[in-house]
């Protein structure tokens, strides 16, 4: 089952650069795993914010909230996720290949 | 250059079976097209709502545009759109396949 | 898999007499079926309001927008629906009797 | 008489581990005491955030407020409170098992 | 238990003259009942606006709903209703005399 | 004239607890005075918020904001005010005793 | 006592012009009798909008409930009322003479 | 030209004391200038909030912008500025003296 | 002065095709007089709605809502105007060439 | 392709003025290159407000964000991005020169 899955990143202004620099790197880590994982589908940014719009599968909620919330920025996230059924026209759309995912 | 859009359809409750029936084949007409054109990526449905959330391409915003009101449903359709830029993480994606998209 | 749905009822005012009797008539009836059916599992009235509050139970969300949309009255709800994830405490709790769920 | 809750968690970036630790601690143990007196009758995890939706019993507006104010995150939470209505429907429905609600 | 009523009237433009007057008038012999029995226990206008606020007060949100539809106006408002815990202060207020009520 | 306050508190979470009972026993104290000279006539907590409605009573809104800046807590308010006009409807309520205003 | 007025006008597409017509030159010779009694004190369009922003002047709300409620345009208004209170630099403003009201 | 101006003033709780003395009296000697300057026309406080409802008059944008920047508090201030039209019922208006405008 | 202006155009769905087509070609003459005359300085559609943001200038509020007034479709209007200011960075602008503005 | 971006300016009040008046004169360096390379198009503050309105020209929603968040406040920065499509009236539109654009 797919969501599509909104997030704003929220970093405080006072946090430092070191641990800032950690987190970041922490999540890129996490989030490149859970796309080879197939759970993050496809991922882009919203232009102008720290935010982006995601297709994310899980087989239901309680898993995606578990690998949601293993995203080491997750405290600092503000993410709002909308279930998604089939569309009678998806049958007939391209999908989107990795190249256009990024 | 790829769009996340938001519709919500809004048929007035007046309008007569046979107009509604007769416009949402032509929906889906002209939806199949723009799916096969490589305009519809990836559509779902939004459950409990006559709604969708699709990933659309278009090279600019007057294409996009132009496609979106060939829509013989647009007159009733409640369109946001955020345009995508590309996210680092999307390199790693599987995208989605036709089959997800459905 | 569990969602918990915002349902407002909005009958225009113009719709004559035995026609709304006809489709509350049609949504009870189908209504009934759906919480013998286990789909739907607890339903609330909102004082003041004519909405409902409920706990519905789909294995996905193409199946839970099959079963809203049998509604009768779907083309004039407004359905909100969130999907719900297991809590640690839920373990504890006694549940819903049917009782306090009507 | 049944309650609606919709909680979301808000604990400051700046709190420190330990304190964290302690009020989550002591969050668990007091929830699980509302849950076996049947005060809390079902509850579940909005997926992606700190956040929970539940129904509550209790006999009117004062001991709800009290029992709410008992958990020790209360000056952390932002609570809304929609009071609940018996519906028809709800006689037919199976009700919520404790696994269910968990 | 006491209730907060925020209540708003919409009556469609299109009503005729002598359906509005029929129904205003038995919402004043149906809402003079409540009030006497104690239901409605003070009420307000809202300056510059077909609405009021008020106080209402009944044992459950069972009975709070069926006297709210049983005023012959219900099918147009608009009606949000907060459930109200005791206050310290409380018992050191005067009250509200039906004077001040009016 | 009667106004309908609507008062969110929001106590910085980072204030030391001395400081806060201090604040909480002076507003107490002034409540207090506000209630008994019929300037505040009747109050009841938002169940599970630190928030209250209450109905003021005051000749104008100077003397009205005069009263309300006098609370010790009032820099840490969200201070809503509706001003109420009398309902033909009020003359037969009971009004509220100070036992339901509790 | 003075009170900021923010009126929205909503007539309906479908009114026929002379009822138009006729409801505005009621409104036109209504609001003048208001300007001239002292009781609009100043008024401005909002440019864009058929709509107004404006300072009344009444003893209390319901004096001012009955003057709104007086004009023929009132069922087709959308009207919010903030009380004002004096400010102490308000002492050494000039004032709006009715050049600048206009 | 004239302009609605709605000014809320949100001061750090943090504050202290002597800082926000010295702000809270720059702003009274700037507002004076501003107001004996025919640029702040009248002025008033909204009831239990720190927030004030003015009528500013500016030859235009640019220069309305350096005269709100102008006040000390600027950094702590939210304003929302509605340009204002003349409205043919304003020269019926008797306007506002400084009386009033208090 | 110049203003951003944002415009919903909202025509009922029940209007016929003669009135529809005969109001847009009266919009189109009266926009391209505006434009012409430099009151409209550059509109854009906002893609997928029938809708649009432009820049208008004008010497003040009161000649604006006059030209805004002027076009056939505004009782199907929802104008927004927010008054602009000029920018320091705005000198070392290229501006909008008539072609970027189309 | 041309955008509408909203920004708003939210800098912590404690930040010292050192650091801010070194982001500001960075942003005002940066801002230059920006609007001297073509991309930001036009300006304007938003009066009373840290805030600007502006028109941003860039290939593609990516290269926007890339021109957006090499400012330096952008970690202060909310930005809103609306996408814009040619309308038909523009080519008769006079564009805004730089003049106009300060």
């Amino acid at each position: 089952m797919e969501y599509l899955l909104e997030i704003e990143v929220r970093l405080p202004a006072s946090m430092d650069n070191a641990e800032r620099a950690r987190l970041i790197e922490g999540e890129r880590v996490r989030g490149r795993e859970l796309a080879e994982q197939g759970v993050i589908r496809a991922i882009w940014r919203v232009p102008g914010r720290f935010a982006n719009r995601a297709i994310w599968s899980a087989p239901d909620a309680t898993v995606l909230h578990d690998a949601i919330t293993s995203l080491p920025l997750w405290p600092y996230l503000d993410v709002v996720v909308t279930p998604l059924a089939t569309h009678d026209l998806g049958q007939h759309c391209q999908g989107l290949p990795p190249g256009l995912a990024a």
